[in-house]
């Protein structure tokens, strides 16, 4: 129990827990049924009762490169929140509803679509801000304020930035209920990609061979099942690289500046774009890693606020999305990668990130591999 | 990807891949329906495609507690083995068998029921032993050997030993292809129960009254929620404890002689036993742990073996079993505990483990909460 668990976007046993969670659902046993046959309503509840547990939540918090980047860009925002109002959408525990109220914000919608909300009201009364937090229950596509606001925040981020769909949320609450000319908290994402040579991924590849010397058996035979096993698959792999796996100069390859017309159906249509790496020297090339950043206005004469879910910068919940070739590829310095990226929602889920990716390695022919999100979930408090 | 992750009873993404599963579920997407509506047959389906990735295996082999428990004790019993014909059951990439053959044994059949069994057989070929290691496919329940064997050789236990209920099926085998007076490895398995304050579910609970003085907003409230979230639900958890952790002197509550008559019979009725603890010291209580050791005979002249999965040895892959009470109680030096445990298949999926437990803590009156395991799944190679 060093960590909680990720999350799936199909609440399992752990879905269930929590009296609010209980209420939600009116205690009923769901059953199972094959997710295309879900209508959007009931997918969209499924994904709310995700943030119904408390593991979450507790996961969100504790990532300090989060939760910290937030609270600063708040504060330093102070002059901008003064005396206005604001809208959180997904405010989760209420937490950086908090944050605004602190910075000075005259009043703030927290609205939280699951059944977490009802924790949100407590925290917010236990902190004495009944008078300028209201939280509010519902998606936010739907539910009413009393007026425009000034500001919005949001934590709307999944894995690989758009696993979850939630920035359509916000786009929706933007376009609904902020004031022209309002303020965005985060104002804009970059989107990063990398070629990698993933040291984790190699030590599982190598560990078949290294049986023979551990216990007198050759396995070395099975390296070739764990390869097609374990990159073989078209998921997305969330997981932490460091520095030392990245095989060239990251690149941007999109940027989403969250007050652009338009980007709502960009978000439809597949966000992404072209790259071209020349390697930094010999590795065996597992594949790309894909990472965000966003960015905060920095308020007040002060340089914009990045939080960063780099491999060269601390870690955080997000890790990194991993998108894994079907098998090592030998590159040297200098050896020239190039391709294209799309991230674009699931055909079947609108809330399931999908990952087209077309690229070329060297002299070898140009291929192509779409991924799928693993069910994991995350993030957005 | 420091380690592989835990495995779902339920094959999901991960339970798809490799050549070996798609030839056996013929490509086809499967779809998901209630388990109830399932057949033993789509269920036992199911089990064994877990076992058809190679993280799973992967895991097993690199446990060295296990491996070298399993290598040793059948070295050990090599006066045994030599010259004989030897049974695997569930003999996954072939490792145990592969021991059987280099401790001496003239013929191993090497029973997997899921798609792993063609890389035993490569493994087999790789290591020159097809003339005395035949791999054959199928249930064990269904597959035919040409002769009676002088041993079985089983790696069956699951978490809390008995989730999976791959124990019945090593009965079977010893019932219908162990000669008489045939040897078992393991011969036995013990139970173990103790109470438990688990140190990090500690430090869970507690994280909420921390967020103030790292983010200046009192989420203190939410330490109730996070008790009914992480305690409140009857899942049997999966995590590893350390001594620290443990309350009281640990008691032996069930004795399994795989030899026993009636055995399949008692596991489908129930396995268990009283416990009466009095507590080291003061502390909060959060329930209890179980965990299990397996014996192997130590051949000539040697004390017996044994496989340990207790809280004070080495971790295993199989941790321990932990049964949380709803909230923690708080216990004194001397504080009595006493109650009784049972471990029996889900009415559900008969793989699934059910606990049953009854207890008392102190003056308070007594209670009872039921478990079922989380969806894991887990080992026996």
């Amino acid at each position: 129990m060093s960590q909680p668990k990720k999350r799936k976007l199909e609440p399992g046993v752990d879905g269930e827990g929590g009296e609010g969670a209980q209420e939600e659902n009116g205690g009923e046993q769901e059953t199972v049924l094959p997710r295309s046959r879900k209508t959007k309503k009931e997918r969209d509840q499924q994904y709310y009762e995700c943030y119904s547990d408390v593991s979450v939540h507790e996961e969100m918090i504790a990532d300090r490169v989060r939760t910290d980047a937030y609270r600063l860009a708040i504060l330093r925002n102070w002059s901008a929140l003064r005396g206005k109002t604001v809208l959180d959408v997904g405010a989760g525990t209420g937490i950086l509803s908090i944050f605004c109220a602190q910075a000075g914000a005259r009043r703030v919608y927290a609205v939280e679509a699951s059944a977490i909300w009802q924790q949100a009201r407590e925290v917010v009364r236990l902190n004495g801000l009944e008078d300028r937090v209201q939280v509010l229950h519902g998606p936010v596509e739907t539910v009413e304020l009393p007026e425009q606001v000034d500001v919005i925040v949001s934590e709307w981020m999944g894995y690989g930035l758009l696993h979850e769909s939630m920035l359509s949320s916000v786009l929706q609450a933007r376009t609904k209920w902020l004031k022209e000319g309002g303020l965005l908290l985060p104002a804009s994402a970059d989107l990063f990609v990398a070629p990698i040579s993933d040291q984790m991924l190699e030590l599982r590849l190598g560990f078949w061979s290294q049986v023979k010397q551990n216990y007198g058996v050759d396995m070395s035979c099975l390296e070739g099942f764990a390869t097609r096993c374990l990159m073989g698959r078209s998921e997305i792999v969330v997981e932490s690289l460091s520095g030392e796996d990245i095989l060239a100069r990251p690149q941007r390859f999109a940027q989403l500046d969250l007050a652009r017309a338009g980007l709502e159906q960009e978000l439809e249509a597949g966000v992404g774009g072209r790259f071209r790496f020349s390697c930094y020297g010999s590795a065996p090339m597992h594949g790309f890693a894909i990472w965000f950043q966003v960015t905060f206005p920095g308020g007040d004469s002060e340089k914009p606020l990045v939080l960063s879910t780099s491999p060269f910068h601390p870690v955080t919940h997000w890790k990194q999305a991993l998108l894994y070739l079907n098998e090592p590829v030998h590159v040297e310095q200098d050896t020239d990668i190039s391709g294209e990226i799309t991230l674009l929602p699931s055909q079947v889920d609108h809330r399931h990130l999908r990952i087209q990716l077309r690229y070329k390695v060297g002299d070898q022919e140009e291929k192509t591999k779409d991924f799928a999100m693993e069910e994991y979930l995350t993030v957005s408090a």
